[in-house]
């Protein structure tokens, strides 16, 4: 079990029942996240970085919402109310659109292609949580 | 206008039509941000902290949210699709439920007090956004 | 007073003597991050983007310092040790360098005008509460 | 190789020499943050709260300053200036204090125990990069 994980049994909240979904958004989301900000960077640093602005401006936007999606997790809370749900649906739709854009240049460059990949698994973890939510 | 506004209105897409309003969100989300930062740190330290974690927890909750927020609509792609929609509806969520909470002690805590009225001006200040997005 | 002073006052932790000078830094280093996410997607959006690419990288860098450091003093634990003054030299030392770098673009593009001024202030701000810790 | 890992070497500017020190720096600074935040809001969570408000403030602080050594160096700017050694500082301080304190609980609170950990690991990580830098 990963750090995280074994953080979130170590929690006097007992995780039951979502516990695991949730330690895979987390884990997902901030995957998502680190590799969103490699990804920004690297395409400002190509040779057709011009052609590559979209994409870095998607990147970061999805990092930032990814990120606060780990937080709000990771804190416990996620079993509380709705309002986690509508945190997953905007993560979910930042990592939709981040793969959109990432998926276009994935072809020229392994960076949009692993970082589409984070993209669409961060989207599918999120929702796989929101459905049991 | 504040130097937040100028940067706006420095950037080469123009923020007409939802240019203020725009604004008036960031500054709303982060005013909201770090009031709930130090409103969080404010409830650990008083006396009566036991009876202050739910409000602490929703805090740290609505500062995360109000963060990303501020970041999503300083990098001017608030116009461009529906993700903004999304993120904005989370924030005013986080919003709403850290001021239901700090309003709870806003009569004992002057600290909870201030951070109900910034998380209502930031709730509100996402959804006048989102009416115009 | 600003809204982050009074709840700097409305904490329990009185902030006697260096009070002012937290609050002058978290509101210098609060505008500095948010001036450096505005001009780094200014940066990519201006026609002579691939020329501005250093610029927009050291945005981010000194907007992530500048977060983290504005996240610790509203925390007020300022006070208390020497980890907050290496925190705010490394923003201080992010800021000249974002400075440095936005000087060399304020005559062509008002944004880093304004990024390189909010830098220096944010700089100052923080070797101003270094100098009392 | 991680995810985090393939994305640093997926980046235009190779990591020669330093690469993998930055890879584990910023898996560790990863890991530190989020267990810092799930730290903190378990030990809200704990029956004797009170006791471990310390703990808390400590966790909250160090997860800021993992975060933005995280992006800080991801962005592969690492290689170029003093000022991320600064920033390095800055994290392995934040590392130490929040060890320092969690320790005192690892005895009582599983999650304190693994946050300590977690939190020299990274000191290590950070001070490793910087012996190299």
């Amino acid at each position: 079990m990963s750090v995280i994980g074994r953080m979130l049994y170590a929690h006097p909240d007992d995780p039951e029942g979502v516990g695991g979904k949730v330690s895979a958004a987390v884990e997902a989301a901030d995957d998502c996240a680190h590799v969103c900000v490699v990804c920004a960077d690297a395409c400002m640093r190509e040779e057709d970085a011009v052609d590559l602005i979209s994409c870095a401006r998607s990147d970061l936007d999805c990092a930032d919402l990814c990120e606060a999606t780990t937080r709000v997790l990771v804190r416990r809370t996620a079993e509380e109310d709705g309002f986690v749900s509508a945190v997953l649906e905007a993560c979910a739709q930042a990592c939709d659109r981040c793969a959109d854009e990432c998926e276009r240049h994935a072809a020229a460059h392994e960076h949009c292609r692993l970082c589409a990949e984070a993209c669409r698994r961060c989207a599918t973890a999120c929702r796989e949580l929101l459905a049991v939510l």
